[in-house]
């Protein structure tokens, strides 16, 4: 076995490797950047459409990142390794594969994954989509298809390569911290940075002067406006730098508040665009000299020349692959379901006669499988309509001139001319046979608009063919028997060559003919079907958790994701250190599932873990053990070494949150509150302390109403005080999701009463549809009046949803409101907590009364949505919610009752004669409503009666009446109210005697006012 | 041929080859620095014991440098090599020159020199001693032994080499700009920085606000300070660093002040030094980690095991040869000097008969031929006193028991006692015979403080020996005859292993004899002999000019360092474009001389050029040609290579000059006064501009004495306006020595009319011994005031220099003013000249009377040796002095005169006589003064007599009576005095007689008074 290399000669050898294909080779640059992106060697140079192929080392800060030195490989400082391939050489895959091969990384001993990574810097205009690249676990780079900087689009698209050096380094030298990495064979990495490392900690924490670095970055934005005023790009992108990592230091120094933020973001974006505006304009007005001196781009890799093969004559399976790099998750899913839904309709268009459709899909191909696909399309009769019949042939039948010019134009017999009947009027019509076309000229017609039809969430430009998609397409496949169907899109031609899976180096696979698909990939250890892989890992899980007597918990969307994630799914038990369990069961799981898409494996009692456990409901005697299941894509081979990365990482992060929990825990949670003023909420709405202060008033205001108790009125204080200071604390920040958890974790080991910890974690139930509700008032009120308080918030400023587009999640909250009420039991008006909580904001906030009522309007659509998932009728829901709307649980119940009564027999007759009431007053209902009821005026024996019978039906119906009483009132009215109409014409010319009977069926007509709306209820 | 590595191949090859041979490789520093120094792998590493070993690319950032991508080697930023070896590896010179070989430039076809150059930078209290190392002429490397940072020693010593790479990079790729280079193979060094370059230098040059500037550099130094409170060394660094950029930016807008200036200068410093006392606090606190990290460290060259040879027993040729590093040109000089005073007396003291020493020297090794050295000491007779001779023997001269026992206590017989006379009595002395010992064995002993004794301007360490020396010494060779001197100095045993010259890459050499010493280098090619060298290149570059129809002027300076330079001389012609010849010659003949050692060929008729020419007294018709000569260390092999090398490297200096010059003629020369507010003359006494304000009021007053006319003092007023103002060109700036003549040729194409122009280049005059003098009484004046001003302000301020320091070059001031005013025959009051000088002072600087006459005593000890070296006698100057002293020229004709009277044969009378009437009068001479002379109260005749000789021979003696006047009155009165004396006594008891006595010898004493002091002459 050779020596690993060491740092330097990790860097020497991917400096060597860049430049013999084609790199130039570059320095680090003089100003402290976050990242290799900000060199302008990436952030300029990729911008225009000039080629640029660039390799460099580049050391960057990252104040928030820095641990003192206590964590193995999170440092403020990291050397990254970065490439710039510009214009997308074709195979940057396989060219960054071959450079880990260069440095010792083999692909076969490894599990070498791209797991979906897209980068977004709005502060920059800036957006890329790509991959974090795992090995084995270990994120060793980030690769990027750089799309937009400066808001510019990057035209053409510049690849972009990350490498963390260290990460590389540990894992190759097999050392357990990057201080421990051999540096030059002498000094460890260790022995060069760590102290450094320690002190700029120090400085970016502890020391770094928060008014001297606000007057700095000051002083630096006008330098770089002064210079961008001069067209001075490189010295106006230095300042620009300094700004940026002044701000960093601000940050990690807790100093930016609200304003600050925004204000920072929108100024540096404004300089970031004004300098990538002037380099554009410095280049073209150059005439892009590096056009002409980079004429030698990168050849794609061999373009494979297949035989067409031969036309089938009987129908044939058809197969169509769509190899891409490695496509994220849920695009997996998507694309499937799309082609699932797009194909065989599709066929049917194109007179296709098929046999069963199967869509499969793995990260790297998507594939369409159609079993008897017939080799032509069918025939057609098409029928074309001629001059009137009666034109056409004369009396004695015979054609005439233009029957006879008609049947030539059209290609037919006179004698084949039929007569048809067309709106009302008989024409003749040539019937012409269209004869069925080959399926293979019209599949290659028809695929490329199938491919471009397919969505998804993010799309990418890469080539210069400018298509979209997922990710880049790198091959197709499309055969009908052993006939290749010939098309081109994306700049890719179809033809017969698959690859085969990244372990094996993607070897090139021809597919002989579409029979053979299935099973020449499953020879290659891929498994293209998605269920069949799900079934195949959830066994291998299964059977790995029980051989330490666990079980893996259910977890469907874990398991989905990780099914897209592979294409030869080997899984493999790992463990860790017992001593981790001693951190918050949450943390663990989490770590384990978000970052490492690893399934946690618990007590074989435990049957199920929630997706975001709470510990409120879990004893604390901890269930889960010291394993994980990582599944790898590749064989079975080098197991250990994959399964041994895995647990480094793991170990890792362990001691990342380990390094959270310790900080966070050093100090009171209440002692997090000041830096929430530097947390946004919305920049009109303030910050999340602002929001607290509102939390602090609402909360007890619909505590009143809703009668706590003086002990529940105490907690829900405490809580409201604190319920989101958890959000400034460092596990929080780096794993969001665990927000409340932690709050509630955090509480209790600051001392505060439990019912406090536990209001603070329920406030945020239910996180998700199915998820466990508040057990507690406190919770419960508090849960309602952060929804509340957002609702209203964000409508008065103008951010409701619109679209899809939700960046603030009022649909969670709406949802979340409305069941909380509902499944609570609670009676409770929205609109009077959104009116609370609207006199609450701040006073610049105007809200208007198209925005209440459109945020009411919002709430009781997803009302709607949550009674029709119960089952109920569409118009019984409808009847409840335009009366009962504004209270969610009243409404359900009154929606229930109502659905009773609708379904009854004598249910019609109830609502016909409800009907005469309602509908002769409906159009007149304000007048109406103003006429005086003098029952001594009646006339007829009907209206007294009717009358008698209102009196004694409707006594004791109060304010609370609910559906049953109501329903039961009318039922009884109905012969009175029928008798009385039968008998009385109720629109008596007579004024006072129309008005006065009016009065009467009015009475009659609002008994269910306040209940339900039955002029929703259908046969009304 | 072999493609030259491309721009990233050559840093490639750095990278590797360094690595290979042990240095950690680093990368470029996160901030921007002036050097690759200031990277804290240099700065900070290199302080401490520990070893360190390091090797990074560093591009630096000299705003002043910028050029705007105009020049073809210099810009505001280049990219540096930096390596640190710490300790000396012992042949650090060998290490770099195959880092060239690796490079491909071999040392076989070129010229590659090591030429002094050594580093100091006072506001970082560190200096170094080391080189240019020049390939082919070209400066391609900076290398260092780097003694001090922060004011702290450095110990071990750390070697700095700081390559070029794009001068590298030029010359291997034979390109004729920095913007030609290849960088990568297809882009070049100007299609990736041209831009950049440009945009940097309109920054640093127009755009950088300096208010912002200025605000910033207190902002980071705030920051440095708050880091060093707490310890934090990098992040101190990172912002000294920041400081000192911003310090350059505003230096480069003309921002820096005098006051500022030197404040920045010292808040630098300060904070440097901080820095580095905590950074050794911290290693220290640390245990010095990297002693025990790094114990393999490099190995010297190959120890010779040298056989021991055999002890002659006859005189034999002895050799010595100090072998070292290139040795400083002026240091062969000096070392060849001093060995030849020592070498003879110490031999002699050693009692060791010699034949001729013959001392020589190469830059590369020093050299003690003795012919005939006796192969022991001469024996000797040691006298050892014994007890008197009347206790030593009875009266029968039988010994005593004391003669016995002390002849036995010395090892003598009693019969061999000798009898000596010692202070008036007789002793007994043993005579012990002293045996010479082996010369081998005395030199062994004597030679390392031979070596030690050598002094040098300035002398470092290199390696734990701590031994100082000029450069390092690497081997030693000590042979008599055949046997080896073993000795052991500076880490070096002394043995027979000389190193053959540099071009063969120094191969060993054995020396079998001394006898074969000269042979064996003369067979390497190597002139050992200094004056032998010198003849064969006066020789070579004369033959060359001729071959043009030129000559080279007489040159011996520079004609001494060149071949101090050189091991194997051989002068090469090469030529520049004659296009340059339009700039000013003296710009030319400087930078060809100052810069290259090269010498210029001027047209056969044209004889001398001075060292400064002045174009006042040249005629504008350049006699220059467009030729020059270079000395090469080398043979004739590739002479081709070696010749375009230097006209390359000729042709950027000419185009840089040609920058300057075309920069500073775009203005006329007074608008350049203000920026001398920017240059310093001395803290207290202000700027250059003050300066300039002051020689505006003392040119007049000196001109008004000196009776100017109205057209000169017009001229003079003009001229002191404008005398310093080139001082803030470029050109000056660059070139200090073509000051005054820069401004001549400045002067003149602004228009201004031609005698301010040569006044303004006068005023410098004479800037050496034996330089030509102003020939303009307006230059005179000018000059004139310059120093006066200098030499008072300066001993105001407590600034007289002291010992060999004069750092402000007062005695060259003094000896300038002497020298003036005695050349141009000026009646001039120094004295006066220096109070009207001193009431022009700034107020704040207070003359006191202690440092007026010690002012004044400075200028006369300069004036006594001008005189002196006139060939005056000491006795004669001195009288002179001590009457005229104030008044140069006066003084000069009093002690000419002078000389001729003690001369003549009469003059021993004419003395005594006077004598007789001095001696008596001195010693009461201001009481004296005061009597009254009554010449009606002579007694005697004799009295009367010489009154009346007095009386005539004094009458017409005025105020300006000279030596011959009075001495002709003091002959004539030779008689009388004698006849008076014989005869009067002149101390009469009588008070009223002998004070009229007195009265009348003092007038005749007083006679030379103001003229010359006759007691100061021998003989008196």
């Amino acid at each position: 076995m050779t020596k690993p290399l060491n740092f330097q000669q990790i860097i020497m050898t991917l400096n060597e490797y860049w430049a013999d294909h084609g790199c130039l080779v570059w320095q680090p640059y003089s100003e402290k950047v976050g990242a290799g992106t900000a060199n302008p060697a990436t952030t300029l140079r990729a911008l225009g459409p000039e080629p640029w192929n660039v390799a460099y080392v580049e050391p960057s800060f990252r104040p928030d990142d820095g641990r003192y030195g206590d964590n193995p490989n999170r440092m403020q400082m990291h050397i990254q390794f970065q490439v710039i391939l510009k214009p997308d050489p074709g195979n940057p895959q396989e060219l960054y594969l071959n450079s880990l091969y260069a440095l010792g990384i083999k692909r076969e001993e490894h599990d070498i994954r791209f797991v979906e990574d897209n980068w977004e810097s709005p502060a920059l205009g800036a957006w890329g989509l790509g991959w974090e690249v795992w090995l084995d676990g270990l994120e060793i780079t980030q690769y990027t298809y750089f799309q937009q900087f400066g808001g510019f689009d990057l035209d053409p698209v510049a690849v972009e390569l990350t490498y963390g050096l260290e990460r590389i380094a540990i894992y190759l030298q097999g050392v357990d911290s990057v201080w421990n990495i051999d540096w030059d064979g002498r000094h460890t990495y260790g022995d060069i940075l760590l102290r450094q490392e320690v002190e700029h900690c120090t400085y970016d924490f502890e020391v770094a002067d928060v008014d001297r670095l606000m007057q700095m970055y000051d002083l630096f934005e006008q330098e770089a406006k002064a210079c961008l005023a001069n067209g001075l790009v490189i010295p106006a992108h230095d300042h620009v730098l300094r700004c940026s990592h002044t701000f960093n230091l601000l940050d990690s120094r807790g100093a930016i508040g609200v304003t600050e933020r925004a204000s920072y973001f929108a100024r540096m974006r404004d300089l970031s665009r004004q300098v990538a505006a002037a380099f554009l304009e410095q280049r073209e007005a150059a005439g892009y000299p590096f056009i002409k001196i980079n004429n030698d781009q990168y050849h794609t890799g061999a373009s494979h020349i297949s035989s067409p093969g031969s036309p089938s004559l009987d129908p044939s399976p058809f197969v169509l692959e769509i190899g891409t790099e490695e496509l994220p998750a849920q695009d997996v899913t998507a694309a499937i379901e799309q082609l699932t839904d797009a194909v065989p309709p599709l066929l049917d268009d194109l007179r296709l006669d098929h046999g069963q459709v199967r869509v499969a899909g793995t990260p790297r191909r998507l594939v369409v499988y159609v079993e008897d696909l017939a080799p032509r399309q069918r025939d057609e009769g098409q029928a074309v309509k001629g001059p009137p019949a009666h034109a056409a042939f004369d009396r004695d039948g015979t054609p005439t001139k233009a029957a006879v010019g008609f049947a030539r134009g059209q290609g037919v017999d006179v004698a084949d001319l039929e007569m048809r009947d067309v709106a009302g009027g008989q024409y003749v019509f040539a019937i012409r046979r269209v004869e069925g076309r080959h399926a293979a000229d019209v599949l290659s017609e028809e695929i490329p608009a199938l491919i471009a039809r397919l969505g998804f969430s993010r799309s990418m430009r890469w080539n210069e063919s400018a298509v979209s998609f997922s990710r880049p397409i790198r091959w197709l496949v499309c055969l009908l028997g052993d006939q290749l169907i010939p098309f081109e899109y994306a700049g890719v031609t179809s033809g017969r060559g698959s690859r085969g899976p990244r372990p094996a180096g993607s070897p090139p696979i021809e597919i002989k003919a579409a029979a053979d698909y299935f099973f020449t990939l499953a020879g290659q250890g891929i498994i293209v079907d998605k269920d069949e892989r799900r079934a195949a890992i959830q066994e291998q899980i299964q059977s790995l958790a029980t051989e330490v007597e666990g079980v893996v918990p259910d977890d469907p969307a874990l398991l989905e994701e990780v099914t897209n994630l592979v294409e030869q799914p080997t899984a493999l038990r790992g463990q860790f250190d017992p001593a981790y369990l001693s951190l918050p069961e949450p943390v663990l799981i989490t770590v384990m599932k978000k970052h490492q898409r690893y399934f946690p494996i618990v007590r074989a009692e435990r049957r199920v873990v929630r997706d975001e456990p709470h510990p409120t409901r879990v004893a604390r005697d901890t269930l889960l053990l010291p394993y994980f299941v990582a599944v790898r894509n590749g064989g079975t081979e080098h197991l250990d070494v994959v399964r041994q990365g895995n647990e480094g990482v793991l170990r890792a992060r362990f001691a990342d949150a380990d390094f959270f929990f310790n900080a966070d825990t050093r100090q009171p949670l209440e002692s997090f509150l000041p830096r929430l003023d530097t947390l946004l909420f919305q920049e009109q709405l303030g910050s999340m302390l602002d929001k607290t202060r509102r939390l602090e008033q609402l909360a007890p205001t619909i505590g009143e109403e809703l009668g706590l108790s003086a002990r529940e009125m105490e907690t829900t204080l405490r809580a409201a005080h604190l319920c989101k200071a958890d959000l400034a604390t460092q596990m929080v920040v780096e794993l969001t999701s665990l927000q409340g958890v932690m709050g509630r974790e955090y509480a209790l080991r600051s001392g505060e009463p439990q019912a406090v910890a536990i209001a603070i974690d329920e406030h945020y139930l239910p996180r998700f549809a199915g998820d466990q509700l508040p057990a507690t008032r406190p919770g419960l009120i508090l849960g309602l009046a952060s929804r509340l308080d957002s609702l209203i918030g964000l409508f008065a400023v103008g951010l409701a949803p619109t679209g899809s587009a939700d960046p603030y999640g009022l649909r969670r909250d709406a949802l979340g409101l409305v069941t909380v009420l509902i499944e609570t039991e609670t009676d409770y008006s929205v609109a009077g907590g959104l009116q609370a909580a609207a006199r609450l904001l701040p006073d610049h906030v105007e809200v208007s009364q198209e925005s209440m009522m459109a945020c009411q309007d919002f709430i009781k659509r997803r009302l709607m949505g949550v009674l029709r998932e119960r089952g109920l009728r569409h118009d019984v829901v409808q009847a409840a919610l335009a009366e009962r709307g504004d209270n969610p649980y009243c409404c359900l119940e009154a929606a229930q009752d109502l659905q009773v009564w609708v379904e009854r027999e004598d249910w019609e007759p109830l609502l016909v004669a409800y009907a005469r009431c309602k509908r002769i007053v409906r159009p007149i209902i304000d007048d109406v409503r103003s006429y005086h009821l003098d029952t001594h005026a009646f006339v007829e024996e009907a209206s007294r009666d009717l009358w008698a019978a209102y009196q004694r039906t409707t006594e004791g119906l109060g304010e609370d009446r609910d559906v049953d009483e109501v329903m039961t009132a009318l039922q009884q009215l109905t012969d009175p109210i029928n008798a009385f109409f039968d008998k009385v014409l109720v629109m008596a010319d007579d004024e006072a005697l129309r008005r006065n009977r009016l009065a009467l069926v009015y009475a009659i007509a609002a008994i269910p006012d306040g209940v339900v709306d039955l002029s929703q209820v259908m046969g009304f």
